[in-house]
């Protein structure tokens, strides 16, 4: 991480050295964005950034569209990849991807280059392979002049992490979600310490997959939250609870196998930069879930 | 199914011919038990048939419990099985073992015979095939004059069931559990109707198991209840409410994906013969359910 | 309470003495609906008195509303008032107005006749002290016309409760509300039997005034219903639950004074033929309660 | 306030001039516990009086506690009272008492000094009015050895409050209680802004007291708490939501009166150093509440 005093003090050719990958393949926004400096703020030095996209000429646009590498495309890995393409394109699981999937992906990415002629451009960050999924196939029925736009608004999410994960942050740049939870124990009336949670991503293509796992701490919370410092990915989440062990722990007594033992819970994130806070109001008998902050 | 007052007309060996096989290869207990005719009740019918014997030689029982079949074992197919016997092995899946499953229950029932000298009996129809396990393995801990004890209760059970298969019910032998549920939209303050609801067996063996689904009526219940009129298999559950488009065709307005789409609640059984009624209080944010009455 | 066949039996005379205080000081409308005896249903039965006051003039209208006697004027009761009038006058308590309530009540009915030449009606089985008193606010700003068709809504309301009190209902004239609740004790997971339960009609004039008590049964239910039968009156209510002897009955340990301990729960009716179920589901530390069915 | 260096600072005479009242009359508990200056802590400072106490002959400590006022004993304020007495009997509002109260608390504290010989010493910020006349009820059972030791605990939570009051905190000791809410709407699934809260402290001896009044923040908290940074009186309280106002400003339909206009919340606080965290999770036609934290 740089400060942004040390980013304010780099010359034009240092600062398109630092930055010239924000955007992909495209040195030239750095280049345009310096004229700018100094930045007062981390967003100003993204605005800056983004101003620079805007200011360009549509061709200009489309050749930065067009120099994006092919999603979860594994073929694609022959050609130049940044070292900020591969890391992400790890965090939605599109370098697990099973046969089936590949499949899938690459039909789809045919299918948009086809319709398009450029690649198809999504912020995995923000995204699950189901989103991603989701995301293909309600895009390949737009059009062209619809499709540029969602594609350079992916872009700047790109670039907004990118700045992100350089640049020491300064709360200015809203880039993280959350997701947390606090488990209250209704039936002894205090916080429930030392619940098993864990947090798993569903799919619609493969099984349930452990993204978080934790202990409740005194407090009934978990530390630190399920999820925190990114975005949320877009997707069908599962929160379990692993209430059985708890109740029993406590001397409650229960039938076997108890009325409540494993309560999941599950939600659909959608703003990836929201807090998704999923308290559990429990007692051997009930509970009760809701969106809170 | 015949009226109590047919049963009580029967003469003893008619009687026999009838019951015979309620007790599994024992027509004894029947001949016994019909000194005890006319019943006033089918309750004081199976208390006829379980005190004889009660009033048997300990060799006489020891021959009623050996001569149970062997659970789930196809081999045993092979040997003289009453027809209520093979129609209750149905119920738990038993005719259905995966070859891993197959391999688990030889093994059991081989060591469970290898210690006691009898079969494994368990009453099928009040237990799902993970909580059979379970039994298993808790029962091989037992000595033998504690499992000769479970075994009579298990034939007991099984018998309860067979008279109340047979004789047109009274209510004074309950052999019935339910499972039902009650949806109530607390963002629009009505019963929720027309939810799609499923029933699913869980098992640590296997996939769950769809064994009910129903939509929700004008009062918000699944009519008739998802389990009722027979034991509910001791096991765990999970019930799952389609609230997505519930919520969707209401019109309110959500991303995507919403926050609650299906909603799982997962529950155990212990009690065959008790009611289990699990509502669900839900809004597109929030849910409570319960075990209510 | 008279059958319906005995209603149709009777001839022209007998059925307008039976019926003629069905409208109020307006026999005439009796006389008119019994040409189309005989009636299949309670409500075919109040239907062709109602139709009789439609097809009235509009002078025989007007006087049909100049004949009701003004609302909770004890100077009204040296008038003839029928016996009807009398009792639905106790209802809301009405009979029982203190001094500053007479006055506030006399106020109204003068300037209700000062400024619409007719008295103020209101079906007052429908209504608490307090919902008339907003009744009579609204309606003061209405035009003539639209009062005059309130009148006529309120006289055949009236008219509505007095065949249903006459006639042995017969389902098809739906005339009850109901006001119900069922606790669960999510505690212990039963429902909770032997809680007092008690109901109050708030008002803004006055204390709370106590209308029904219970004890719940072993279903958690009372029984009857805490309101069944009638109309509930358009109103604030607060149900109260005593929770602390509750618990304290069953051992619970709870420091002094207990977290719960009188439950209060506060709503409103607005629609008097409704059936407004509000249970709770409560614990010694939480609770939850809604509009039920 | 003074920091604790200062105090640490002090020579013996200027110590015993600054805390000499903290235990009431007795300055010489300031005197001896001079001696463990300097404190590394206030709950050191505290500790050191409190320690003095102990080591006091019998005769002294008698002499203590009868040097203090009678409780809400008008006449009492003849006498010279220390300014500390003065402002903690307001609390409680036992400088308000009504004609019957007065004589109850005359009655009780005659009563009391008849049995024991000294005066019923009870530490007011502690309490309300209520939870002093069930103390009182309750300690009048005892004998005098236990009464003694009763006193002195007063005395001593009296006087940690006076320390807290009068040196500069660190956290050390823990005086403070506090009384929380969060209103959560899952109607629409977010914090409910605005909403008007009340907090009333309940008697049965007298209508409720309003003690705090709040709106709802942007996070559906009360900023600050609604009792903070002194002990929560022992006592019933009542907790008040205008949620009537709150969802109609939201455009949602209603009937009137809606189903849910002022959602009252009763509970009981024990432990007036505790954090009472009451949350409303509400919908129009339902919610939840429960001990937080």
């Amino acid at each position: 991480m740089i400060k942004l005093d040390a980013i304010n003090a780099l010359d034009r050719a240092a600062f398109v050295a630092r930055l010239g990958n924000i955007y992909e393949h495209a040195p030239w926004v750095a280049e345009a964005a310096h004229s700018s400096a100094p930045f007062s703020t981390v967003a100003a030095l993204f605005a800056a950034l983004a101003q620079a996209v805007c200011n360009a000429s549509d061709a200009q646009r489309l050749a930065l569209i067009a120099g994006h590498p092919e999603l979860g495309d594994k073929l694609a890995l022959a050609k130049p990849l940044t070292t900020e393409s591969q890391s992400e394109q790890q965090g939605a699981g599109l370098d697990q991807l099973s046969g089936a999937e590949f499949d899938i992906f690459t039909r789809l990415n045919r299918a948009y280059r086809d319709k398009f002629a450029f690649p198809f451009i999504i912020c995995v960050r923000r995204h699950s392979k189901d989103s991603i999924l989701a995301g293909f196939q309600k895009r390949l029925e737009h059009d062209r002049e619809t499709e540029i736009q969602a594609a350079l608004t992916e872009i700047d999410r790109i670039a907004a992490l990118r700045v992100g994960g350089l640049v020491a942050a300064d709360a200015t740049l809203k880039l993280d979600g959350q997701v947390s939870t606090h488990v209250l124990d209704t039936h002894g009336g205090t916080p429930a310490v030392g619940v098993a949670i864990s947090l798993h991503e569903l799919s619609r293509l493969a099984p349930p997959r452990l993204i978080a796992r934790s202990l409740s701490n005194a407090d009934g919370r978990t530390d630190p939250p399920l999820i925190a410092g990114k975005p949320v990915p877009i997707g069908q989440y599962e929160m379990r609870f692993e209430m059985g062990p708890y109740f029993a722990a406590r001397g409650i007594a229960s039938a076997e196998p108890p009325f409540l033992a494993t309560v999941p819970v599950r939600f659909g994130v959608a703003d990836p930069e929201a807090h998704y806070h999923v308290p559990l109001l429990v007692t051997p008998w009930s509970y009760t879930t809701y969106r809170g902050r």
